[in-house]
């Protein structure tokens, strides 16, 4: 018999923290021990998100209220920039307990490279090097031991999942990897911005981040570790008026010999069993509504009309995949549990 | 240890037959092993619905191919005017199969007010004596015993669910109910119209069916059951840009000497054990944001500023309170299941 | 030749604010000679409203900056509660200058109810009796020679639209008035405020300001002033995942003897030389959709299924007709010229 | 004193028909004197766009009812494949009538390309070479004498616009041009395809046509005649859930020696006198929100992360200066009149 997981959820008012409490009400060993949002301590989380009204869930807190002793698991959506302070009490107080991070605080290895990127020193180098980087399908031995798992962010998931069995292989080059990427709203989160006012938002278009997204030293420092040299990708988000779902298009060049075919059946065979990757056949095409509310990556792979080139499309949904659904999935393999528990919610469409 | 429930789901290329596949797919008892689409047999589900490439379900049948003596329960989610006749087939090769409708075919006791609505002739009346009306929280005992369910229409499910209390217990005024309702496009169906284009029902609210809405004598029938006199109500619904959910307004007239608190005390009692109907606390305001996705229907009650009057506001998802998972849920109650079984998908917010 | 009419616009960083610079851009008899902004002061518009880059405009500015003496018109489009002591400045410094108001500050005549529903006291109880209600077809006379007028709200310019005509006529009960509202998300403007983030207001829809609305004084204000009694009306407004536009759902009882086709005929025949309000012929039904950019209110007139009701249905876009459409058209009455001047536009389609 | 041009539009029930109607209506020289749709032939304008009800216009007819005879101007909107014989038949009655296309009849100078990407031989290769390249900023001259007008494609146009000045002046190369497209949903036309569904298209993004879209022709030929060799882009276009608008980044590789600010600069000094192209000041973001409903192009440049590569990013409506805008503006070009009449029209945000 599996024990229950004592977890709480730090950040629980923020949109991450929304998908990981939706998420973990229904895993069937996650108890939800303590919820914590500073701002709102006191309240009851149906007063933050009402469709969580109705439920039984404890009160949010502040974090300095929480027990850690008597937590087993902590899923972080704390902003960044203060999660490397809260997991050093974390693990201080109780070594035990397993932190899974979902914002970006441990995900850049080389803290001077974090503090350029954050502009903010790192709080906890010495634990830097415990934390282990959460894409789940190929990381998943170092994540089965780790205290830390610091989880991808949602362009970077997309990205190295479409991108890391073919640069494996030397199927694509490395130097001329352009990564298109559309997100919706929700990727911006829930403070109040302008721009992401519906009235705003809605029915237009707009790049962001062009040329220096964060985004970036993630997905160049995993892609460099695949390819044992510093790789630079071009990377250009933008945002669409939905408010979930990313696809990201990478236009790539391949490698002298190599076929579209090539390249799609590669990644069909480093996927075949993975439960959360479906590489699609040739002429179907990843679209985001295919996947919302899903814990899945749609991936395609298309030949260009430039000679030599092939386009590479990953479609997720940026709260689930992209960010709470694959720290669950981190979870069930941190704990030794069937990977795909509480996360085989199928997409909702229409 | 319960048995496994061998189901067809009929008409499987329409939203509310993908969205009984989406429920029924995670149900712990129920096995799929028919899904007929008559023009698109012979194709794999996935081509008719992208979110539901690579999971492993059965071919799309045409009707006649189906072995109805294998089958225990069919899900039906044909188009009006076409269930008759095939649950007459179903029903004489296999009589103990259970036949869950989702059409309008079995929803009208009063076979010429079928006819005089829905422009046809009732193509098996001897049936519709069986059929019983599936507003599974107030025909609980009925529906256990049932061999044909007739699921309640998603505007009748939200009117009734907000009114047939405070009716039943003499609150409000059976000669004054005024349901403003407010849809989501999916509720059209996907058949080709014009309206339904993104570019033409986006960013914009549009009345249709004015004072002569299919829905109005179901839910007259039923209110008029419980009053025990003819009742009229006003029904004007609108179409709203949002794929899901839908909102319904009531303006009632408060019986002399009720007050709102009243009619609200009164639903929250009567829904008190209820799992899929939260009556709001005194100001929480019903939104179709909160229930996306999820069989819950919340319901709110507000003081109008006209005296005497109350205004009774629900929510619902179109869909699946609406549809697909009032459908399941009937299912749940006649095989003598956990009601919730299949059912406890959280809202997908935002 | 007109003698060009040289505006000041107030607060010209919210939405009514830039509607009202749309359109009096494009006017062959206004100059825009002052744009103010507060907290903006000093920008070049284009870096508030992105779209009007590249035009040839004044930067913002504050209001103490503005000279007043050069000033023939001022439109004003301050947040309520501010426009009364602005006004109070601006006509003391000069007294010729027209003051046209989008706000809700002069809309009430009575200082106690303005007092009561706004929550303050007014700064100018003494001009409160030179502002004439800028409802433009129905008090064309009296704005003509204003010097102060108060636009009406969104909302009451439809429901007055609507009403008036029948009520005039004794064709409508004065006691059994139910609108029903639908907006867009622009009606609450441009402040941050969570509900109206794309994420959580998309794809939803959602009741507000239940029996408490601050439309419906100014509603009840107009239709008492017709009727000659205090009436009262049930008003409740829906948030719709659209930009811009509003429906308003009339409910309304007939008098005795007079049938839909009597309406519907009165409001043709009353707004049939208006260039800015259509009246649908019978099955013809107003959408948002069709009215989105322009000038233009679009009625229909229903038959109830309850005897002796009628739904009365319009349609406008709430910051066009709704506000900065209706200030210059009040321009226009004020200054003596065509009333359609820089109004033409049709509506945007899809 | 301008003569009227009495005017045609052909296809009047499309969305760049409609489009068309709506900006020719405003035009102070035209006269819109024929209107077909030879599927909705004898019907109101009002009865296929509603958002025309109430203005007085021709009533639909079919294309063999009009007398060419009594026509200055022909704006033809008809499908693809179906202009080439119309427009013989009309030059040959009327040699004097010009006609301006937004098909893609006669964009292909070569009839053979023209048949290999539209399936169909060309049916007026005679007229072909009589036909003009309607780019207005780049092909002015030739416009001003021409007899047939061939706009551009939505996408060729906003291409161009961004690509020829950099191309012509060498600061980018020709062969590493890889243009990532976004298009709203009317892109697609009116006509019913279940994937343009609201509940389909809506709160999703989906690339199409990847790697063999029918715009790409277009493209390489005015680019290659632009740089003297034969050039291949690539293009993939994605769906976005918006009605209007189109956003193209174009990511690109720049000659030895240039810079960003280079070419920045380059096309700043290029459009610096065109009243419908504004190039954006470094940091300023393009977006399709900006020129909702006008007639601009809004160009951005922008530095990669990979050195020597820039980003030049255009945004525009799909149906004004993607389509009915820019036929306006070159018959304002082919008839002598001043390029701005009619389409002053400034962007509806929000």
């Amino acid at each position: 018999m599996t024990k229950t997981i004592r977890t709480a959820i730090l950040g629980a008012s923020g949109y991450t923290g929304a998908d990981a409490m939706r998420l973990a009400m229904r895993h069937p060993h996650i108890e939800l021990v303590a919820l914590t949002a500073n701002t709102h301590a006191g309240k009851p989380v149906g007063d933050v998100f009402e469709h969580l009204r109705g439920y039984d869930l404890p009160r949010l807190t502040t974090l300095d209220e929480v027990d850690w002793t008597a937590i087993d698991l902590v899923i972080c959506a704390l902003p960044h920039g203060t999660t490397q302070a809260a997991t050093k009490t974390i693990r201080t107080i109780n070594p035990a307990c397993v932190v899974v991070d979902m914002s970006a605080d441990f995900r850049i290895r080389d803290v001077e490279t974090y503090a350029q990127w954050y502009g903010l020193d790192h709080a906890a180098p010495e634990l830097q090097s415990e934390a282990i980087y959460g894409l789940s399908e190929h990381n998943r031995n170092a994540i089965r031991n780790a205290k830390i798992v610091a989880c991808p962010g949602c362009f970077p998931t997309a990205a190295l999942t479409a991108l890391i069995p073919p640069l494996a292989a030397g199927q694509i080059r490395v130097d001329d990897v352009i990564i298109d990427a559309k997100t919706g709203i929700s990727g911006a989160g829930r403070g109040l911005k302008q721009g992401m006012l519906f009235a705003e938002a809605g029915e237009g278009t707009s790049p962001y981040g062009i040329g220096h997204h964060r985004h970036m030293p993630e997905i160049e420092q995993e892609l460099s570790k695949i390819s044992g040299s510093a790789i630079k990708v071009g990377f250009t988000p933008h945002l669409v008026p939905m408010a979930r779902g990313e696809l990201l298009t990478c236009h790539v060049r391949l490698a002298d010999g190599v076929s579209v075919d090539d390249v799609r059946v590669g990644l069909s065979t480093r996927y075949a069993d993975e439960p959360f990757v479906l590489v699609l056949k040739e002429g179907e095409i990843p679209k985001t509504q295919n996947v919302r509310g899903s814990n899945l990556v749609h991936i395609g792979v298309f030949k260009d009309r430039l000679p030599g080139r092939a386009i590479i499309i990953a479609a997720l949904d940026n709260l689930v995949k992209g960010s709470a659904g694959q720290a669950l999935q981190n979870v069930n393999i941190a704990f030794g549990l069937e990977e795909t528990l509480g996360l085989e919610q199928i997409a909702l469409f229409p």
